[in-house]
Parts: structure tokens; sequence; C-alpha cells
């Protein structure tokens, strides 16, 4: 008999899948956590800081209107090494997030991303990502850059705020 | 010896081309005006409502911040028929506008559009719009909506426009 306890938080993995058509970057991920959750958590600005990026990178927001029409910017900093992000919401809805991703270090390069929250019952939620690129090579180098160890490092703090029980279920509030 | 007089207004044409790899609607359109005049009319509010769209629609702006991080909402009238589109400006530059597009009858199909204005001399501009969309299928039902007959005659309103020296060249005060 097996009397290990396995939580969800240790055994979910990151699916992430190029499009063969289109340069799409296709992502899923499961999350203990119901669909408001996970949208609290993509907007509330003090959460989404906490969480994004990788192991090591501490991540100040500097504009965040996570509204349809708003916009944001954040800074990652490590050894004091800087990288900036910024973007626009396009729309901001409870089951969907449509909005656009730059890294300052590439301005030119701009992916659509969008994200929606399947509801799987049980209390979990599938996360579905996909970032839309205007060329293949443009979404290949993303898919070799390493962004999986930023995303699985990410999603894995979001796992351990969601099990401390630090994000609130309910979509109201979660707007600044 | 040919003695008629041709303005570039009535000769320019529209050139609309679909990508063969990727989801991408391009258009081109050469215009007798400076980079900094296309600039404004895309920006400035009030210009951008008296060219865009096909003849006989009344075009009305209710949000229009066209600065990076603003965003914009329209409608569009005639015969008591409304359509409203609305996005995110991504970026906007002098030499460049990145924004989101969507037609609010299909919500959730969003065009990814980047304009860029080419100075080709002798005071003419050359214009380059790109649409990416996340699919060849929503690309090629906007190449089938016949989108090109509002988009040429808009384009002949900004040409009028620019003809009338309605559209000032300096990129100050394009924003609001």
């Amino acid at each position: 008999m097996n009397t290990t306890m396995t939580t969800p938080a240790s055994t979910a993995t990151t699916a992430i899948e190029p499009d063969p058509l289109v340069p799409i970057i296709r992502l899923t991920r499961d999350f203990a956590a119901t669909a408001a959750q996970l949208f609290r958590a993509h907007t509330d600005p003090d959460l989404f800081a906490r969480w994004v990026g990788p192991d090591g990178m501490t991540t100040t927001l500097d504009r965040w209107d996570a509204s349809t029409g708003g916009s944001w910017r954040y800074v990652a900093t490590r050894d004091e090494r800087e990288f900036a992000f910024y973007g626009c919401f396009h729309e901001v809805r409870p089951d969907r997030i449509v909005q656009t991703f730059t890294w300052e270090g590439d301005p030119d390069e701009v992916a659509l991303e969008t994200l929606t929250f399947e509801d799987l019952g049980d209390g979990r939620t599938r996360l579905h990502t996909q970032s839309l690129c205007d060329s293949f090579e443009s979404r290949d180098a993303w898919l070799r850059s390493g962004m999986e160890v930023g995303v699985d490092q990410g999603y894995a703090k979001l796992d351990a705020l969601l099990a401390a029980g630090e994000v609130a279920g309910t979509v109201e509030g979660a707007r600044v």
C-alpha cells in the first residue's frame, strides 16, 4: 500500500507544443486551483510578480492595468542584469486573456498571447496558452531560448502560492 | 505630348498579398504624403475617423489613445447597421504602429497588425500593413469578406484629405 502523499504541485508538468502549420507555441499546464484563482494569479499585480519567471529572478511591475485596453510592463532582475518586457491587454475576461508580448531586447518581435482557463472539475483547472509569432524563425527562436525552464519554475512557484492559500478564488478585486 | 494631369490619388492602387507560409495578409499602398503625414492620419482621431472604412459609412471613435499601451474602439454605421471594432496599441512610434484588431461580431478572432511607413523620396511614402491571424481559416475568411473594397475606398478618402492639405506633416500633436 502506497502511503506517500503526492501533491499536485510536485507532479504537474507543462506541455509545450509547437504547431506544425502556423507559427504558434501552445502550452498546457494543470493546477490545483479554480479558474477564478488562475485568473487572479494572472491579473493581480502582487501575485503575478511573485510567481512569474525562473527561480532567482526578481520581477518588478512598473505598469500594470490588467483590463481590456490596459497595458503592462515589468522588469526581471538577476545579478544586476535586467530584462524588461511589455505589452497591452487586448481583452481581459474571467475565462480568457489576450495580450501582446515583447522583450525590449528585441523590440520589433511581438507575440500575441491567448490564455484560457478550462475547469476540469475536482477543483483543478487547465491553463492553455497560445503564443502567435509572425514567422517560424521567431517562434523557433523562442523554443530554442530555454523558455521551458522559466515557465516550469514559474508555475512551480504558482503551485506553492496556491498550496499556501495565498490566491483568493474570487474574480472581484483582481484588477487594479 | 500628354497634357493630362494624373494625380497620385487617382492612380494609386492597394496591393493585398496573402503570405503562402504563415496566416498573414500584407498590404502596400503608396501615398503622396510624408511618413509624418501618414503617421498623423493613423493616430489623430479626427482625421482617422474621416477616412477609415468604405464609402457611406460613418465612423465614431469612442475610445482612442494612440500611444504605446493605449487602446481604441470605434463604431462604423450605415443605414442604422452598426459594426464595432476595438483593440490595443502595443507600440506607437513615428515609423511603426503595432496594434490588435477585433470585430465585436466575432470577438474571439484577434489579429495583430503592424503598420510601417517607408519614405520613398519625392514626398511619397509607402504604407505597409501586416495582419497576422492565428489560423489560415481566419486569414482566408478576411480575404473573402470583401475587405479590399473598404480598404480601397478608405485610402481614396485619405488621398483626398492629403490633396486638400488637411493632414499636417508634423508628428507633434498626433496623440490625444
